[in-house]
């Protein structure tokens, strides 16, 4: 069973991930899959996988066959277990709590070396769509309190299959990254009765500056004090504290901007390796008035190091303006 | 100017380092300096560097000059600059912070290519004072609030130079890791009356299983909620919230147990990139009961990837209880 443990002193909560247990020799190995290797996110390999939670597929085929087009299914390594209740504890001083959760894969297509910006629109909205479906079926699992959905692509940015796929991890608590925006957003909402990002939003898209582009439902901006160079946040024009409330217009329209920003930033970067993470309200707090729903893309260009690690504070040698500049000018 | 500028949600501080600016065909090229390119850290090449602001050397030699052992000289490319006061502003609904502070290289050895580990204990003693002095030295300087002092060792741990030199950061404020960090021992403290450190050295020593390393004046551990694989922390025994109060003694039992450990993770894991920080109390705050300067070295074997940067959890897939094992088991 993995164990989440709390640092004393900053109150941060760890994984200690044994089953993934690694020794010395381990480390140094890790590479995307080799040329040859089965890639077991391929059709016809789905025995591979543990069994599909969803799939969306073709009339007729069978679960865990092929024919399908987006497929989720429980991670084979999680991080986090499902069977156990949450349960606290102490060790000495310390204090420990049982590594429940979920841990599953979206695989995004069937096809193995395809980019989010190639596939069909249908597509890439069923991936958005699959997100939902996975976050209201375990939103009732009372023991989860907040649903992360990310994607990493690329060995630098922590991808270790090369198939595209991004994660999805239930928690059985709201994490301090979490905890600290949704603190932040509530305190400008104290002060002036709006919503932060409401504000950055109409901001924004007076000044034009950050902009990188918009359409009917979002838009997509590369932030004032952006951590990263190119990074990318897009919102939701419409006050929204959660992601699952998506209407079905929204999701044709986060599909276009979502594989609009993924193009640009391949074809001004080289397509680089990239994280882009969901941020949404814990599972609990529904219809926030001070939170707003969006996701963070950010290309991993720059090493986070000793400075980071020390401060908490981000070195950025592009300015977003410079940085939003390039993305609206390259297609 | 590089300019500092806060998030407006989470309160963040980043650095927008203009004069270091990117552009997009910049990113992906950065690796170690070459073979047979000029090292600007060697001796006889001083003049490639800004003039020294602190040099060890041997008696008669000029500044600025070979003759030296340990060398301190301003970044070339500072994230941050002296010439200027920290003068706060707004942009629209924004906020900044002219980029004061200062940015140093310590230079640890004349030679290029050799490890910490491997140099005199009389060179890495007087490393250990450099650090010192440059604290004492800055810390007249009204204007910064924090120093941080930190290594980055290896191109994947952020090091854009081979030649072995750690670095030092003045800031005109607190950062808000440190803020953290010293609220979260200030709440133990509250609550115990106890230093929250005191406490974990005691527990640990009793214990035993994550212990690495020990002598008169310091114990080297992998902290109970390792963030990472083999993380180690060097705390001195004797309670101090600042690392400038440093005892000769202490300095030279420091040497002993950071050759050490360096050594062990070198042996243990083949070299690996890695980090080690400095966390001690901000300038203006002396003699905390509730905080206790350490040092955190942390070999950079996994990567940081969307659940990190999404949660601010860690998954660490080594216990700190096997990574002590290995640690003490191999010299």
């Amino acid at each position: 069973m993995p164990e989440l443990r709390r640092d004393p002193v900053i109150g941060r909560w760890v994984i200690i991930s044994s089953e993934r247990g690694r020794i010395p020799s381990d480390f140094g190995k890790e590479s995307e899959d080799e040329e040859g290797k089965i890639c077991s996110f391929c059709p016809g390999n789905e025995h591979l996988t543990p069994s599909e939670v969803l799939a969306y597929r073709k009339f007729g085929t069978q679960k865990d066959k092929p024919g399908w087009w987006v497929r989720v299914v429980p991670n084979k390594y999680p991080v986090l277990k499902v069977e156990d209740s949450p349960e606290r504890s102490g060790e000495g001083m310390y204090d420990k709590m049982n590594g429940v959760g979920a841990h599953e894969v979206i695989i995004e297509t069937p096809e193995h070396k395809k980019e989010l910006s190639e596939l069909d629109d249908k597509n890439v909205e069923d991936i958005i769509w699959a997100y939902r479906d996975r976050i209201m079926d375990l939103k009732r699992d009372i023991r989860f309190e907040y649903i992360l959905i990310f994607k990493n692509k690329g060995t630098a940015a922590g991808a270790s299959l090369v198939h595209p796929h991004s994660q999805l991890i239930a928690l059985p608590m709201v994490p301090i990254r979490v905890q600290q925006e949704i603190q932040g957003a509530k305190q400008y909402y104290d002060y002036k009765q709006r919503c932060v990002f409401c504000d950055i939003i109409r901001e924004e898209l007076e000044n034009e500056q950050r902009i990188v582009i918009e359409n009917d439902d979002f838009v997509a901006l590369c932030p004032f004090a952006s951590r990263f160079p190119f990074e990318i946040w897009i919102l939701p024009k419409k006050h929204d504290s959660q992601f699952e409330d998506l209407q079905k217009h929204e999701a044709v329209m986060l599909t276009q901007i979502l594989k609009s920003i993924i193009s640009k930033i391949n074809n001004t970067l080289g397509e680089p390796p990239y994280n882009y993470l969901m941020h949404t309200s814990p599972l609990k707090e529904t219809h926030l008035s001070h939170y707003h729903w969006h996701l963070e893309v950010m290309p991993k260009l720059t090493k986070v190091a000793g400075f980071e690690w020390g401060t908490g504070f981000y070195i950025n040698p592009t300015s977003p303006e410079e940085a939003a500049k390039y993305l609206r000018e390259i297609g």
